[in-house]
This record gives structure tokens, sequence and C-alpha cells, in this order.
């Protein structure tokens, strides 16, 4: 089955050569990892992957995920190379503004790209992602097939270096992977002892083999060094990587013993190959050694592209081959396949918004997490793909599909938990930062909808995987409750302060903080209509009114439907006359502070307005009418009250504006006291009201 | 030598039922694993550790670290027991407003914390920092004498659970514990199989023990169902630690198993015990199973207290017996006593001014992540307490003080660097949040001063260490390159977007961005004198001019030495009349755009002022008069000039100020090309200055 003539090999060679030709034209960037992998590229590309360069969203392709970015050319040559779009010009302008080549691989700018990489470990731990969903999305469509015989059976495979294997988020997603017998997942780890500070056995001595069994992965080594002579035995690994798939109940991880900036005679092994051009000289001795015409850049063959480029008819053909299956499974399953158009189509389910529960005003107060809890299982039955957890907050962040098995093998079935292969609800353990991650993979695999809890304060341990979904627009859901020092006893560690800010400060990330049970509802329902991006529900520990509204905007002591919740900002409260003298926009538990300064104003005949805030990013997006309407530019006295930092709010209340806010850590007490000491009163407000009015 | 008497069991009862009392006063907070770990942690405070309670400041006292802070009773009723100054009534008033006794151990709130714990994977990330300080700290005083012989020998004891043992954090330090052989580092784990989401089994199967093997530890397991009954084997662990102490080249993990809650009757071994009060009746059923009266709440047996409060003497004994060999040490070490004393009394050295390099204007450009190179060398002689080094990117962050050792076992030595387990240069490896871990370790232990590097856009990967460092207050150095999309080809994953108004949102936290070589100088000195909380210099990748500066302050064309830098803000050019029309705020990189602004408004016969900003808190706490000479208030038109998001500086510029700033991510490129797309030019910066005057 293993077929490897002269001309793979020539081809690796022009890899390589492509690589070092691509970063010396550029002036800077990573050439040694790119060139020491060139043969395993080749291998994955041409011999491995199932995969059509002809149609690069086909269903049932196996991923790819480079995870150590920074070796981008790993992937350029080979999509260049395979026929998957990109041209030797692409190459040529490596790293340069506008190219299709930049310096790391970027999702939704290089087609075939199936995620950003760069960031060190969130691609191998979104790796795990894209194997989670891989089998949940089986479940959906097509549980019942056996294994290796569903249209949805595939591999991700993925490519990590020393760094993606010592940053923190992998071993959390690694661990996670073994718990879940990700048999579909097979790693390949290029263990080239080398990182920019050159010998890893300055900061990395730990064995990783044995880490990687202690997670309950199936591990190999092959090892090209171990003759003595570096030989790139790639039949070796051709059958590391068919053992890997012949283990099912596992994820894989082949240790790959490399010496980096191979075959370069002066800079291999080095540090400085890592991240620097070759240098003319170095450059020149590498062709010669390769048998290339030292006085030649970006020399490819014909012979050897019109061999590489048969990667697309291949792919085409096995494409072909799959699509009899999918059909004959489409013909078979018609109630999942119009369930996959849908998903594929990108479109919410039919029904959303009758779906949303009402709670009703006058009631019990409900904190805004208890009612999103309530939101998802209402949600749950006509939306299967909406899945997910929490990172071992789930009474805390009430994220759990009551009458849904857990995404776990049965047999870590506990007494609280049922376990199986395809169940809904996740688990991730305390590691938020992994979850971060995994729930990018999940997205960017299949277009299921997954969420994941965590206290608000701990979105800071998963910011970066966070970043990188508003990075790729992956419509990601985060569910971060405890959303403010209001959470009480648990004091200063949990107590966010400027994690509001921090997180708005995002380019693209929607970070939704509902005033009550009803505006948690339509914000649930409006992140779920959008899919342009990640967002974050902030929401209350502590119990808050449901707000007595009417059926439309607000109008005389009538507050304003709840359903304004996906303008971002809206009128919930008009001024009593019906013209602001001044205006208070607020969050979150913070409305009704501001509700009731509104009220205590009205009695000493100041006409305040109160402006619901959930969504800074949605609001933005609104037109300048309406963004008019609610904060007129004339009325400058305005109060903005959260309960985190000011900063966020200086451009909407500009100068003359006041804050009720708090600028410094929290404290541990129970969160009415806290309220108090801090500073957030409906007192407080109509002081703050009074020293804007005065400040006009 | 182990003694463990009736009176000890009673006193560990006495300290189980104080946990549940004081958690059932307060209604909320986490009683289980302070019952179950009373028996570990009455070993420890009254049988292992050296510790003096009348002394929480002795430099030789073994160090205790909670890192499952939730836990905190574990604490603070041993600190009651054992006279460490908390009394009953500070328990009696935990997570209260004001108390002693907050929800999570905060380090200088509660007398003996040795830090803040809380986030989950700080503490023990921590306690590795601990380790690494123990044994510089020793390099540094008493580098020769034998093992086990010196007044700076002393223990790190841990405790950690499941979720510590979970988070990524962890596992970065773990493996760099194991790599750094520290055998003073010795952590108990509290295997219980229980966390929030109940049975861990549901998320955690991962074989730990094996896992920390790989790591390079020394693993023990310690279990106390081993028998079918659950045997409190007191003496068993006592063993193990004894055993843990013996092994002096790897740090050890006792993997203790347990049953949360024991004996509760009814809520051992659950999830519920973990977070909420055991309530009336199961209170009063534990009082019973252990012999309390179910009546009484707060119960101490007087002879109990007797017993343990012995710890005093003793400890007061210990204190003495080591002061003997640290006099005789000092007698024998006069210029390392003199050393000592300098740190013990957080001076910094004398001549540190002198010290610093001067950058000569006029030459070639200079990026400030080079100038902080040449003054952490420059400074490194005559202040051995500064170390530090970078996570995998030292010829990045220029972060080596480059003829001293690197801090590792010798054996570890590679072909770049020369391994010295007293060495003064740090490699983190590809693990930026366990360094900001060991960073906040290092500089609670003692009172040397850490930096460690990365690029500035992984600050977001160290985020919560950040965070608790700045909580604590404790003086932990960032160096963070490459510090905005100047960066270039690397492209919009490595590009700094968001985050320097992420970073300053952090409260504590100083962000210090010097304009160029001299400045970061100056800016050096500033942190080095400082001490009230940590500190990040955002440093630049590309080269900038070294202005030519006159000696005082600003005036005609002449601009401000760079000794202004210490008052965060300054104005470097004054306006050419003397009399500002509109006023330039610029930090870094920036500030040379705002020079240029300033020399092409002047030909227009606008008369602009320019400020450098290199660090908004230092400004911050400068009188109001300099801040009113800086800016006054009288001079509306303002803009400031940074590349990243505009927010964090709308406070500063108002409404009728402008902003040059950049408010989407980035872009592979090289950075001329990118300040030309994104705007970042002195034409953009004079429209921005036209428009803000026209805004008035």
């Amino acid at each position: 089955d293993f077929q490897w003539d002269p001309i793979d090999d020539k081809a690796v060679d022009t890899a390589r050569i492509l690589a070092a030709d691509a970063v010396e034209e550029a002036g800077n960037g990573h050439p040694g990892t790119a060139m020491s992998l060139a043969p395993v590229a080749h291998l994955l590309f041409q011999k491995v992957m199932r995969r059509d360069p002809s149609d690069n969203e086909w269903v049932g392709r196996d991923r790819f995920i480079l995870s150590n970015g920074h070796a981008s050319l790993t992937q350029y040559v080979q999509f260049y190379l395979a026929g998957y779009g990109l041209e030797l010009d692409d190459l040529k302008h490596l790293r340069k503004w506008g190219s299709k080549t930049p310096g790391h691989p970027e999702y939704g700018h290089t087609d075939g790209v199936e995620i950003t990489t760069g960031p060190l470990g969130q691609g191998l731990s979104s790796a795990v992602g894209f194997a989670y969903a891989a089998r949940y999305e089986r479940g959906l469509f097509d549980p019942d097939a056996p294994a290796g015989e569903s249209p949805f059976d595939h591999f991700i495979y993925a490519i990590a270096g020393d760094g993606d294997l010592e940053e923190g988020i992998t071993s959390e997603a690694s661990s996670l992977a073994g718990h879940q017998k990700l048999g579909n997942l097979i790693a390949i780890y290029d263990d080239n002892q080398i990182s920019i500070e050159d010998d890893t056995n300055i900061a990395f001595t730990e064995d990783v083999q044995k880490r990687y069994e202690a997670y309950g992965w199936h591990v190999q080594t092959v090892d090209w060094k171990k003759t003595g002579e570096y030989v790139e035995d790639v039949e070796a690994l051709y059958r590391a990587i068919e053992a890997a798939k012949a283990v099912t109940d596992k994820p894989s991880i082949i240790a790959l013993k490399t010496i980096i900036g191979w075959p370069s005679p002066k800079k291999q092994n080095t540090g400085k190959i890592h991240g620097s051009a070759l240098g003319a000289d170095e450059l020149r001795a590498l062709k010669e050694v390769v048998g290339f015409d030292p006085d030649t850049t970006f020399e490819v063959d014909d012979e050897v592209l019109a061999h590489t480029r048969q990667a697309v008819q291949r792919g085409q053909a096995e494409h072909e081959a799959w699509k009899q299956g999918f059909d004959a499974w489409a013909q078979a399953n018609p109630e999942r396949k119009e369930l996959f158009d849908r998903l594929l189509a990108q479109q919410p389910p039919e029904g959303l918004e009758e779906a949303l529960p009402t709670f009703e005003a006058g009631g019990k107060d409900v904190s805004t997490r208890a009612a999103s809890g309530k939101i998802i299982n209402a949600i749950a039955p006509i939306m299967p793909e909406l899945w997910g957890g929490s990172a071992d907050l789930a009474e805390s962040n009430l994220t759990t599909i009551t009458d849904a098995e857990s995404f776990v093998p049965a047999e870590w079935s506990t007494h609280e938990w049922t376990g199986n292969p395809y169940g809904r609800v996740l688990h991730f353990g305390i590691r938020e930062h992994a979850m971060g991650a995994i729930l990018n993979g999940i997205v960017l695999h299949g277009n299921t909808r997954a969420f994941g809890g965590t206290f608000l304060i701990f979105s800071d341990y998963m910011r970066p995987s966070v970043r990188l979904a508003a990075l790729m627009k992956a419509p990601t859901i985060y569910v971060w409750t405890h959303d403010s020092f209001a959470l009480g006893e648990d004091g200063p560690t949990h107590q966010p302060i400027e994690q509001l800010t921090a997180l708005r400060a995002i380019p693209g990330l929607d970070v939704v903080r509902p005033a009550d049970a009803n505006e948690t509802a339509w914000a649930w329902k409006t992140v779920l209509e959008r899919r342009n991006g990640p967002a974050g529900l902030a929401l209350s520990r502590q119990n808050l009114p449901v707000f007595e509204r009417g059926d439309g905007e607000a109008e005389g002591d009538t507050l304003a439907h709840a359903r304004h919740t996906a303008r971002g900002a809206y009128i919930l409260a008009e001024a009593p006359n019906g013209t602001p003298d001044v205006i208070f926009l607020a969050t979150g538990s913070e409305v009704q502070i501001a509700l009731a300064a509104r009220t205590q104003l009205a009695e000493q005949g100041v006409n305040a307005r109160v402006v619901s805030v959930p969504c800074l990013e949605w609001f933005q997006e609104q037109d300048e009418a309406y963004r008019e309407k609610v904060l007129p530019a004339a009325v400058k006295a305005r109060v903005s009250i959260e309960a985190g930092i000011a900063l966020g709010w200086r451009p909407w209340i500009g100068d003359a504006g006041r804050s009720v806010s708090i600028e410094h850590f929290g404290a541990s007490a129970d969160y009415q006291v806290l309220y108090e000491k801090f500073g957030f009163t409906a007192e407080a407000a109509v002081a703050a009201a009074k020293d804007s009015l005065a400040a006009l």
C-alpha cells in the first residue's frame, strides 16, 4: 500500500527549497521547520489525508491543523504543490501586505486553512475540539453506522512542535482528549530538540511520551536519528500513522525525532534556523546539497508539479466515492438530512422565538444565570446542534441541558452524570483555556453551536482562545456567570473588576450583559441567530427583579419590551416627561439601580431616561438614527452604572458624564454589603446624575 | 520521632468542627476540604513545618501555600489553633466585610498568609517560584554551605487539589520544577476524586502520578482508603513527607487519597460538601459522629488549645536555634550580610542612576528592547538580586544577563548556555503563564527582583498571574517586547491591539511604554526603585530614534531630559511659542510621530505640545499642579497617538480629543507598510490635531 518514488523525494526537496527561497525573498520568517517537515507534509498531503484540493469545504475531508503555525510554509508549499489554489507567486509574496501567505496561517484568509494558528498550544488544543465535533456530528447525523463506515467518519491530523507541547493549554486539552478516547485524532510531534533558545534541554526535559501515556494516548516514536545518520524514513512514519488510525479508542501522538533545518549544511539543528532566513551563502549550499541549481530561485520541475497536482484528481475521485455513501445516507435519513442541510446553511431552527421562555414580572427574583439555564433547556429540544457545558462549574453556571447525556465514553459515567460518546453535556474539568480552544475547534469543524461556562473572572484564563475566536470570527459562545463583585464572599480573587472592559477591548467579541431574565432570553436568541463572531454572556450570580414591561417601546412609566435587547442598547424607561435631562446607561444587575435612581430623581423634578445596554457591540452596529434616538447628542448629562471599571463608558458618557463604577479590587463579604460599601446605590446614582447635570 | 497522641486527634476533630461551624455561620463557603484535610494541616503546622507563629516574617521559615485557596479554613483554623494571631472571633467572621478571614487567603491581609490563592493552579505554580527563590537566595548568601546546613535552607510545602492539577499553568510549572530538580518543594495532592461536578471521573481520568513521574518528580501515594475502611493514617503521611524531604534532587508530590467532607455522615464524598454549608441537621450529625456537643458551636476544649498553642514556644525555640546559625553566617560573611540587610530593607543598590547607560542621540536608531537589554546588563553588576529571563524568546526579548550562568542544574547545560543551580538567567520555555506565577513566587519568597520576558501579545497567556501580582502588590517585572502591530510580518496572531488598554485596566499594574532608549533606562530605574506592585515594560521590536534632549525641561525646540520618565508623563517638546493650541499625548514608538506632527503644524502656525506618556499609572500619582501643568484643563484640543485601541485615552483627551489608533486586528506585512496602511503617520496626526481644534 505504501508507495514512495524518486519523484516524491524530488517533490520533498522542492518543498524544502521553496520554503527556504520564500523566507529569503521575504527577508524574514521561519524556514527551519518547513524544511525538515517537508517529507512529513508531503506524506500527509499526498499519501495519507483524504482531501479534495478543489473543494476545501467538503464535509467528509480529513482536517489538517498546523499547530506550530510559524511553520506556515509547511502548509503553503503543500497548498501550492497539491493544487489547493496557491501558486508560486503567492509563495513569492510570503509575509507581504495583502498576500495569501501571511506569516501565520489565517482562517478565512487562505482557502484550505482550517484554523488560524500561531499562538502556541492553540492549534493542537483546538484539534481536540475538531475531534469532539467530528464525533458529535456523527452522533447527530449517523450514530448507528459501524465504526469507519459513515460518511461522517474522518481523521483530524495535527502537527505540533515543542512549544505546543510546553504550553499548559495543550496539557489541559490533551488530558481531555485521552479521557474522551478520541481515536480520530492523530498528532505528529515534531520532536526536534530545538526551540528559539536553542537546545530544549535548557528548559524542557520532561518525558513527553510518558506524559502522553499518562493522559491515555496511544504513543509512538519514530526516530529518524536512530541510526546515528539522519534518515528520513517516511515509510516508518507512514506505518506509525496507519497504526494510529487502527487504534480507535485513543488519540495518537507520534513523536517524530527530526533535525530542524535539515539538510542545511551549517544551520541545521540550531535555534537560528527556526526563525531567520538562511542567508545567501547557506541557501546556495543547501541547494547544492539537494542537487538544485544554486543560481535559481523558486525552482519547480514540471514533472514534480505534475506529480503533486495529481492530488486534485485523486481527491476528486475520493470525494466522488464518498458522495455515493453520503447520498445513500441522505436517502435513508431524510430528517437527519434536513438537519444537515440547515446546519450547512448556517440557519437557526424555526420557532426559536416561540421556544424562548417568558419570565413573569412581580414574582420571585431570578438571577440571569438561572434564567440562562432555563433558556438553554427551553431551546435545546428544537436545536440539536446546541451543546455545551462548563469548566467544572455546572451547578454555578447552570449550563447543563438537564435531560441530556454527557459527552464522555459511557465508562466514565458517575452517579451524577450518564456518559455517552454522542452525549450533549460537556465537562471540561477545571480547564478554562482548553475549553476556549476546544470550543473554537468545535465551531470551526462543523456548524454546531457550542457553549462553555465558567466564572467571568476566569475569562482571563481563556483569553488567548477568546481572542483567536474573535480574529477568526468563530461563533463560539461563553457563559460567564458571577459577573461582578456581587458574587460576594469569594472575595477579590473571584470578583471581576476590569474583565468587562478588557473583554470589550477585543475587536469582534460581543460582550452581552442582560439586565433581567427576559433580556437574557432575547440575548440568547440574538447570539444564536448571529454567526459572525464569538459572544460572551455575562450573567449575575445574585437574583435580580424581573422587570414589568410593556409590549412595545418605553412610554411613561412603562418599560420597553425585552426584544429590544437585540439592538444592543435601548430606552428601557423613558424620562417621565418624555424629554430626558439626564440619561443613565446601565447594564446587567445595575439596571435596577438606574431605575430606582430615575424614580428618586423624578420626585425631585429631574427627568431621567434609563438606557439598558446589554451589548455595546450590537448597539454600535445600529444605524445612526437609532443611536441618536437612544442617546441624543444634545443630552450631555449622562451616568454609566456598571459593577466594573468606568473606562469603557467614557466614550458614551462624554466629558460631562459621570460613572458609578469600581476602580479597585473587590473584597470578601455578602453582596448587599459590597453594593453599599462600593457605592452602588440609587442614592449614589442620583448624586452622579446631579453632578453630571452640574458639569454642563 | 513521630508522636501522635489522643489530644492530636481531638485537635483535628476540633479543626473539622470549627471549619463546619464557620461555614454554617457564614451561610456559605467551602467546608468539605477543610474538614478532610484537618489531619493533614495539623500534621504540617504541629509536627512538620519549622515556623514561628510569633514571627511570620522569619526568613528561615518553611513556607506554606494552600493552592486550593477555597479551602482557606484549612489555613485559618491552624492559624488560630497554633497561635498565628487569628482568634475564634475571626473564624466566626469568616467571609465577612473587614474580617481577617476572607473567602480566599489574601496576602498582606492576614498575617501568615504567604500568597493569595484561589484562582486554581496559581498557588502550586507560585510554589515552584518560591522554591526557585529559596535556591537563588541561598546562592546569593550562602552558596558553599553543605546541603541542609545553611540558615537559608528550608522547605516549601503546598497543598493542592484536583483543580490545581487540572489547570494548564500547573503542568507548565510542574514540568519546570522537575527540570530544576527542586528538592526543597513538597506538594501534597488532595486526591479526593471530587470536584464541583462531583466524581472527577467525568472529566479527569489521567494517571496523575505517572504524569508527575514524566516531569521528573518524586511521586508517592498515601491511600487512606486502601483498607476499604477510611483510616486517616497520619503516620503514613508523615513518613512520606520525611521521604520527600530526603529526596533532595527532585520535587516531591504525595498523592493523598482522602474522602472530602469526612466524617460528615451524609455529605462526605459528594460535590455538595465542596462548596456549601452542611446545613443544621448534617452539622449536628457530624458533631455527634466525632463526639462533640451538637448544641454547641465553635467548641474548643481548653486542653486542645493549650496543646496546639505550644507551637508558639516550639517555633520560637527553633527560631532561636536557627538564629545562632544565622549569626555565625553573618559573622563569617560580612559582605553577604550587607546585601542581605539591603534586600531585607527592600532598598535598591546605591549607584543605580550612575549605572544607567546613556544613549547618544543622532547615531544609530535603537529599539527599546535593545536598549532594555543593555540597561539590564549595565545594572546587573551592582544589583545581584536582579535576575530573569524569557519564555523561550531570549534573543527577541533581549532579557539575558550576558555574562551570567543559567539557573538550571549543570547537567542541562547546552552549547548556548551554561547551567548552574545558582545561575541568574531564567529559561521558562514556552510557558508564559507559569512564568507569571513563578515570578510571583520569587518576589513573595524574598526580596530579589525577578523579570520575565515574552511578546506583549502573550501577556494574554499570563494574565491571571499578572492580575494576582497586582492584587498582592507583588513587585514582579515583565519585559513585553514586540509591543504593537509594528512587529510586522508575523501578522495578527502576534500583533497586540487591545493589550495595552486591557493591561492598564488591571488595578495596580504599571504599564510602562518608553519612547526611546533613554526613557527606557529611566523606566527601568523607576521600576526597580518602586516595590509597590507589578510593572510591565512594553518595548518595541523596531528601531527608534534616540531623541536629542536637553538637561532640563522642554523649552523651545529642546526636548526634556529623560529623567522625567519617572513622572509618568511629561512635556517632551513644548509648543513652539510656549502656549499649546493642541497637545499630543503619545507613547513608545509613536512619540516620534507626534514630534514630526508638531514640526509640520508649526510650519502651519499651529503650536503643538508633545507629551510623552511612558506610564499613565505613574502620572496619576503626581500632584494636581504637575498634572495641570502637563495637561492644562484649558487646552481641550488633544490627540492621542498609540499603536493600539483608543479606548484608554478617552479620559485624557476628552470630547474634543481625537485618537490616532487602530480599532481592528493587524495584518502580516513589514512595519513601514503597516504604519502607512493603518494611518500612523505625521500627516494623520496633523489631520487629527486640526480635527480636534475644529471640534472646540
